[in-house]
């Protein structure tokens, strides 16, 4: 019997640690999470902070020192191509032993919007079933906070750095959410929120909707829909700490 | 002081009730839900027998006959057109005399492939502070469980059921996703999964790469990833009362 790649939904606030374990994540999961003794993680360090965290509410099967974290290998640009595939074959070592292995990344659930993914295709191509435990995602409770389309929406990532090529992307997703009538979700790093939500407002038509959400599950968190004009009128302070989902939907 | 509307996961099960609570949904959730007094739902029944669930955790602050619990009210075509705007207030009007309102859809996050949305809409029009609680929704859970590319996805819904008008749409979803290296994201009816899975077998390219991921955090669910040349060679039993979601990546 093959052990399974079980994906381990992480929190939403990368460690802040502001928003209570047990109001975030389900008790079970919590104790499936304390059982694993292998785990495929983004960040050893962190992953290791986290499962101290579990233990404080539900005791850990093997202590930290024991647990045997490996970290993902990172790839040059994104792509897969670079990281041999024994990396993938060796990670998954335990499970064709027939235990169980934790996968997790820093925020959320592995594999969207964060790494994660290659390791799951592996485990497909060596028959090893792939389980997702139940967890939230920052980006669908955008959608489901935003009250945009939530029939139709894309998860489209980051935009470019520069200004013009950002505008012109800008007013691509624009043009598609119009044709398509579907919500685009973006996000960014955290102390480039303002920058993001300043390139909305100067790119986008005035009856556009743009949902933000801001911090998620945490303490300090908000979200709000509006549009263009509106925003432009009243523009919002944007926390350069908390992470944000931007959500847009053509008029 | 306003009171929020608070979006509240429900489990993926669709009633079956086959997934222990405690295991898919946090308890600070059920805490939250149980404290309610004031709800709006997709289904009225279905939204009690939910709460009974919850009830057996954690003690409701309210008898199940006490609670408040209206109905979203049903477009005739998913169109918002046709519900008058004073509907939409009359459901928030607890909020504006300060009492939390819980929304609570049959599945996973209200207004992700599920009604809500508009209420939403409202809420954020009349400033009321809209606040998602932290659950799964099967749509990013089958992003994970897929290994596709979880960096841009697009969630688009049901398939036209003619089968020419489905095999033109399939045709155009696989040429997006080629185009935008965007994995595509489908559900339907569970007792037409098997009909689907035969189109996308007939449809796609052999190279495209499908994730099926059925009855996602349920005991009986399973999910899987391979080419469509792979799937066509050995075919899955596509089980009809579980709920599925597809996904394509084309090469």
């Amino acid at each position: 019997m093959s052990g399974r790649l079980l994906l381990v939904p992480n929190t939403l606030d990368l460690g802040a640690a502001d928003a209570t374990l047990e109001d975030v994540l389900p008790l079970g999961v919590l104790r499936m999470a304390a059982s694993l003794l292998h785990w495929v993680v983004e960040d050893a360090r962190n992953a290791r902070a986290f499962l101290k965290r579990i233990g404080a509410v539900t005791p850990l099967a093997h202590s930290l020192q024991a647990l045997q974290v490996n970290e993902l290998p990172r790839p040059r640009k994104g792509s897969r191509e670079d990281i041999p595939l024994s990396a993938w074959s060796t990670l998954l070592e335990p499970a064709r032993r027939g235990q169980d292995i934790g996968l997790l990344s820093e925020a959320g659930l592995p594999g969207v919007a964060d790494p994660g993914a290659a390791l799951v295709q592996a485990a497909h191509d060596a028959a090893i079933p792939v389980w997702p435990l139940a967890g939230a995602s920052s980006l669908t409770l955008a959608v489901a906070a935003g009250g945009l389309n939530g029939q139709s929406f894309a998860f489209v990532g980051y935009l470019p750095q520069d200004a013009a090529a950002r505008a012109a992307r800008l007013r691509d997703l624009e043009a598609q959410s119009r044709r398509l009538v579907q919500t685009q979700l973006l996000i960014e790093t955290p102390y480039r929120n303002a920058a993001l939500a300043a390139a909305l407002w100067a790119v986008l038509a005035p009856g556009t909707r743009v949902s933000i959400a801001c911090g998620l599950t945490q303490p300090r968190g908000w979200c709000r829909t509006a549009t263009v004009a509106q925003w432009r009128a009243a523009p919002p302070v944007m926390p350069d700490t908390l992470p944000a989902v931007f959500a847009l939907l053509a008029a």
